[in-house]
């Protein structure tokens, strides 16, 4: 039998949730560069954002000093429908591995929506609500995102549109229908609903869209119907906030079980589970009470952080959206429609983008038929299904366990394991047929992306 | 804020999970009716059966006495990658239903499988492993117990063939791709790969299918393949002594807490979950300890305990199997194809079937729109998205909960909710569309297939 005293799966009980986010940035020696007004290239105030984005939102989003934002009651009482999160002990992966790691997830899947993204989605909706507007527009990449917003709109009786990346709509049809159970309006982008869309059309036709195109689309409709306001799921400071829940209850679990963690793994598109799940930690780090290994993983197609460049740029597609510093491939870059999942996002969020550059973190880059390799050999042993956007992180877990078992080293590893990989079965089936292929942009298409960055 | 006395979700600790499945045979007066050899009409010996099933589940099939069966430390270990699952204080439904009632459910879809079917296929995959088998058949309906029994025998390296209903397969690809995920092989039912598949094609073309024809060709390739047998999912003795741990757990939380069930609701198709869900309480009726009020819920399209005859029966439209005494409404019944979801067994339980008989519980019938209403509100303010064969229970403990709000009264409601509904979406989207119908048996329907039950 196995050593039983951390158990399979560390739950705490429910008083013992955070009752405030951590925001990093107060612990930031350099702070996240400002976003800036794209055609002054001064930095945004908060009433420009105003018609953008909800007014406490606003707050959050601007605020690089207080480090604790208290969750609001109603947002804590959804939370336990589905939160504390369990943090698991993956007994039965090192013992597949054979090595004397010990390796721990927080599992996020727990909840319909599937994934971590409700951690935001149910905050963003509250203060919508709370400042008395109709609905909020959005755009999903996978769809986790905007199956989260349509959970937390439908709970608070809010009307949700949102854009969905064409070649998603098409391959995840299933989302679309929880997503319309959900009570929200789906459309695949580009779409002909906007200007912006219709553009977009016309330039690249048979386009499968990209995150960035969807994020102009959703941000034209909120900023042109009176009573929307956009909303977005990962990339903003206020998302990272929000998230922080997911390493604020890691921590007090390893804290509880007197567990010191000597890496920690995220997968990162735009940076909202690894941002949330590192902050606690990165906080002691910047404070210099205790040093830890923290790892961004992200996909060979789309290489924001290991081959793009940190430096202002476009939010969307469309150009419409405040620019932001950020390690980033270009707003112009789009992955291959081959590619599987999230994470195809062009940046990176700004907050994680400096501790990046300041030596802070490490990031690693993993092509995707390794990542369902490690994906499929988590599913037998450990019982869970991933989603590709976290099996980027399973992937590089096992490979420092590997190192582990060579080196004899009993790390603690953990890792966040975003979301469940129900509705990517298509991903699944063409790995189960052998059909899935790599793809890994040249150096000339990065270039060419990145030519195209705002001159500043 | 709502009442905090008792959490939103109550779990308990690995060490509080029962030790041992609780066997309700051995408390019933009226014990179930043996099986019986379709040939002679004698008792079915364990030798006759050791061809079927592995050796060590065909001494808990028979066993009518032993009360309790230790559960091996292997699978206790399995448990813990999901046990003990949560039960949930629905405190949203109540508040948007208006009711003084308390609802809880206990929910058993926190598993890759997406349903209580696990506990019982890691039990059966464990026996077959220990007695040096090399693999198992089964068939599946909707999927969620061929998922789970691949998932099993993944994790224990047994081969794994899975004969899934025709009309599942069709409408649940990606079921087909989990379980292919976990290396199973899944043939739609019927198939040209077995003589009664063929059978049944030649006079049936164009069937869709039913669980008893599935059934009988994992039997035939079972007993005809040397190193495999045949595992079921649901109606024998020894799947609702496994799920008992569902009902041990239940009866565990609500113990801890001081809460005393008033009713207690679970879906019936077979009856694995609602079998294993009362175990516990029935234990407590038949002994005289506590009173209950028990209700099954079934589809008005396959209403075996409402409109079905107690009478020995085929378990399989082959005809292969062993005779079952139970309410039935004839092994040559098909469900209509229009049916969502699982539910579409012909008969029930042995064991429900006599405590039913015995008046020691109740059933409902409904019909599927209003299973998929009750679903859609659930979704919408707890947060999960549940499958249609649980859904069966939400109506139900939804309609009690509005009576308790005409009468005022504070019934403690508690209900299995036995999966999520990732796998549902055409069902879902049917619902969304408007175009799902229901389907209601005549009365000449069902005189027809009861008309062909066995002379004995």
């Amino acid at each position: 039998m196995k050593n039983t005293e951390i158990p399979y799966k560390i739950y705490l009980e429910e008083n013992e949730m955070p009752e405030c986010w951590y925001n990093v940035r107060a612990d930031m020696k350099n702070k996240p560069a400002p976003l800036l007004n794209p055609g002054t290239h001064e930095p945004m105030k908060a009433e420009e954002l105003a018609g953008v984005f909800c007014d406490e939102l606003i707050q959050q989003e601007l605020d690089n000093s207080t480090p604790y934002f208290r969750i609001p009651n109603d947002i804590r009482a959804f939370y336990k429908m589905y939160r504390p999160s369990p943090l698991v002990r993956a007994y039965c992966l090192e013992e597949k591995l054979g090595t004397p790691a010990h390796i721990y997830y927080k599992f996020e899947g727990n909840n319909t929506s599937g994934s971590h993204k409700l951690n935001s989605a149910i905050a963003q909706a509250y203060y919508a609500k709370k400042q008395g507007l109709k609905g909020v527009t959005t755009e999903t990449g996978a769809g986790q995102w905007g199956t989260a917003l349509s959970m937390a709109c439908a709970y608070l009786g809010l009307d949700c549109k949102v854009y969905m990346v064409k070649v998603s709509y098409e391959q995840k049809p299933f989302r679309r229908e929880v997503m319309r159970t959900y009570g929200a309006s789906v459309v695949p982008s580009p779409s002909e609903t906007t200007n912006i869309g219709r553009k977009i059309l016309a330039e690249h036709p048979g386009t499968t869209g990209s995150l960035g195109c969807a994020i102009s689309e959703a941000v034209e409709v909120a900023t042109s119907t009176p009573g929307y306001r956009y909303v977005l799921g990962s990339v903003l400071n206020q998302v990272l906030l929000h998230q922080s829940v997911i390493g604020l209850e890691t921590k007090a679990a390893l804290d509880k079980y007197g567990i010191k963690a000597d890496m920690i793994i995220g997968c990162a598109g735009g940076g909202s589970n690894l941002g949330g799940l590192v902050a606690p930690f990165m906080g002691q780090k910047l404070r210099g009470e205790a040093d830890y290994d923290i790892v961004a993983v992200e996909p060979a197609s789309c290489p924001s952080f290991t081959r793009g460049k940190y430096a202002y740029d476009f939010c969307d597609t469309g150009m419409v959206c405040p620019l932001a510093k950020m390690y980033t491939l270009g707003s112009d870059f789009i992955p291959a429609p081959n590619h599987a999942g999230g994470l195809r996002y062009h940046g990176m969020s700004p907050v994680l983008s400096q501790l990046y550059d300041d030596g802070l973190m490490r990031a690693v880059s993993v092509p995707q038929t390794e990542v369902f390799e490690a994906a499929e050999l988590f599913a037998r042993v450990e019982g869970i299904l991933p989603a590709p956007e976290s099996s980027h992180a399973i992937k590089v877990a096992i490979d420092e366990a590997m190192k582990c078992r060579e080196s004899g080293e009993a790390k603690n590893i953990v890792f966040g394991l975003t979301g469940t990989g129900y509705f990517d079965l298509v991903a699944y089936q063409q790995f189960n047929d052998g059909t899935m292929s790599d793809y890994i942009p040249t150096d000339a298409d990065i270039e060419r992306s990145l030519s195209m960055l705002p001159k500043m």
